[in-house]
């Protein structure tokens, strides 16, 4: 008896992406908790054994297909602070009010309150769609545009905390004149 | 034949709690997704019927144990502007990192993004909870303490907001100087 042929690579990676499409739209149907793995093989075509291969866990397919939700906006490559954070946080504001994550981000704060695994896969994403905030109100001290005594991270807190709070609990709309608002507030 | 006799006043509040405190203790263990009739009668000791004659559904019973998460702070008596919104925030930090329901929260933001009782039941929740900081803002508009052109609910937003971006999004501590630095920034 011979081994069975290795599936081909690019095989697999159709394989893999079956399976991730498939659970990102469970994802961004019913959140976190209405992710099955019976129904995820049943609508992909692609056996729980061969997912189970690729990923050791319901937790590891979930990180995995979160970590593909979408990327931090790019930073400008002209422009002074003002103009700079306009285009940033008007970035933030179509994602947050069209973008599929944004109805699945809740699910994983959730999540993330109880298990540690999501909770660092949280704080990863949380980090790298927070970066280019960072990156420029340190540019801003460094310039001087804004005062060297500020503390980066209340900084980005002051611009964005805002936003997320308008699109998960308060509910209103994040629109110009709120973000005009938020600027004049916080750069003043 | 006559009719069995009716539950007393009395007995039927405290069936009434009993489940509520179970659900509620299922609530702050597993969030919103977590709670199981099956398991709240089992372990309160009280029937299924029973359960349903007082909430027609898991919806209602989730959010009758939702409605009690907790009060909004108090408005202090005395004090500028300043050390009031210091004292509100101070309050709103110490139970987004203390109290039970900053943990059970997210999950009814994720379930209101899919069901629209759940979401009425939010927006409820959460008019109840900022009402104190928009009296406080809207007093201070007419005082002069703040300018008349300031819209409430921009200023509101841009200090609790923060707040709530910190304890679930970015996971950084609520403390003393983050809310003086808030404070500086949005009230100048």
């Amino acid at each position: 008896m011979t081994e069975p042929a290795p599936m081909s690579d690019k095989r697999v990676e159709r394989s893999k992406a079956k399976v991730l499409a498939e659970t990102y739209r469970q994802l961004a149907q019913s959140g976190l908790g209405g992710v099955s793995i019976d129904q995820v093989s049943r609508n992909s075509g692609i056996s729980k054994t061969t997912i189970y291969r690729h990923w050791p866990s319901r937790s590891a397919l979930l990180i995995d297909a979160c970590s593909r939700l979408g990327g931090a906006p790019a930073i400008p490559e002209t422009g002074g602070l003002r103009d700079t954070v306009r285009t940033l946080l008007t970035s933030l504001a179509d994602q947050l009010q069209t973008a599929n994550w944004s109805s699945v981000y809740p699910s994983i704060i959730d999540a993330a309150e109880r298990d540690p695994e999501i909770d660092a896969m949280q704080q990863a994403l949380h980090q790298a769609f927070m970066a280019p905030f960072q990156t420029v109100v340190r540019r801003a001290k460094a310039s001087g545009e804004l005062p060297a005594d500020r503390v980066v991270k209340d900084v980005v807190a002051a611009l964005v905390g805002p936003c997320f709070y308008r699109r998960w609990f308060s509910k209103e709309r994040i629109d110009a004149r709120f973000i005009d608002s938020i600027i004049e507030t916080v750069l003043g």
